[in-house]
């Protein structure tokens, strides 16, 4: 790990501390620093604001979750990590996510599980049924939203659900179609 | 029709009107009665403010596409009929969603699409999987909310798929559900 992202996580871990302790608009760079026991331009080296430090927080913790393990694990225990992630960090994400005016994360993470829905699952009768371009774009949009809107109310209700029952319930939401009813 | 509802009618066609000319922020109750000729207190005997007249006219022209038809159509119909009526009023509803602090008819929407997926469809296989109650509830959530989130982006975005073709898209999503990438 260089010195940077040493530095850069020392930051983090305590203003993830202060975040949860007294709200995400509560807390200053000055407060940050002075609880870092480090120089206040210090914070200006690594980030502009503490918005860039929250969305750096996401991408580093969460969505890493998704990039780092695409390749070697099934989408099922990339999305259980996520949820017991979040379900750790929730004080912090709770704060975050009520406060108004940051909506990034889930801009970002709907854009991530987009990707990650493209890499690991392919559409019930794809090939017999001719599913266009489209179709496809549209459905990844359609679970991706489904996902950020669920996860969003499920941390903001305070993940009364565990994440494991969480994520068996993201999975059949997933792998699951419905039928008309007769 | 009632004397009172055909009042009720005459006040949300202006007030339709002068949303989609001037903005939902822009409209004031002597306005609208300026405009439909009749006196300022006729308001209020039908509505508190312009809050409440907006919901009303989403109540009564959207939310009454889905209950009246419910018994009688197929959800396919509904649905179809439910995004021509949007793309019909798209200016309005533009303005309306793009109002801040205005998020009441994405919730009214999420809970009578869940009533509409409760009613219309079954999740296939729920009888062999033996799917209880909670992941059934949590199913009509997740679809619900992907339902409601993506038409509240296509009118937002200006309807640029036409409304027949985007409740073929949303027929899929409904009825498609995934399998792992072997």
């Amino acid at each position: 790990m260089t010195g940077s992202l040493i530095t850069k996580k020392k930051i983090a871990k305590v203003f993830k501390k202060l975040v949860a302790d007294i709200g995400f608009e509560k807390v200053t760079i000055a407060k940050i620093m002075k609880e870092s026991n480090m120089r206040r331009q210090t914070f200006y080296d690594y980030f502009q604001d503490k918005y860039e430090l929250a969305d750096w927080i996401f991408r580093q913790e969460a969505i890493e979750k998704i990039e780092d393990n695409l390749a070697y694990e099934g989408w099922q225990f990339i999305v259980e990590n996520l949820f017991v992630y979040f379900e750790e960090n929730q004080v912090f994400y709770r704060r975050i996510l009520t406060f108004e005016g940051q909506n990034s994360f889930q801009e970002y993470y709907t854009q991530h599980l987009k990707a990650l829905i493209r890499q690991v699952l392919v559409v019930k009768k794809q090939a017999d049924e001719g599913l266009g371009e489209a179709d496809r774009i549209f459905l990844e949009e359609f679970y991706a939203n489904a996902f950020v809107s669920l996860t969003t109310k499920w941390i903001i209700d305070g993940c009364k659900i565990d994440s494991y029952r969480f994520s068996e319930q993201m999975k059949i939401a997933f792998l699951m179609g419905f039928e008309e009813r007769q």
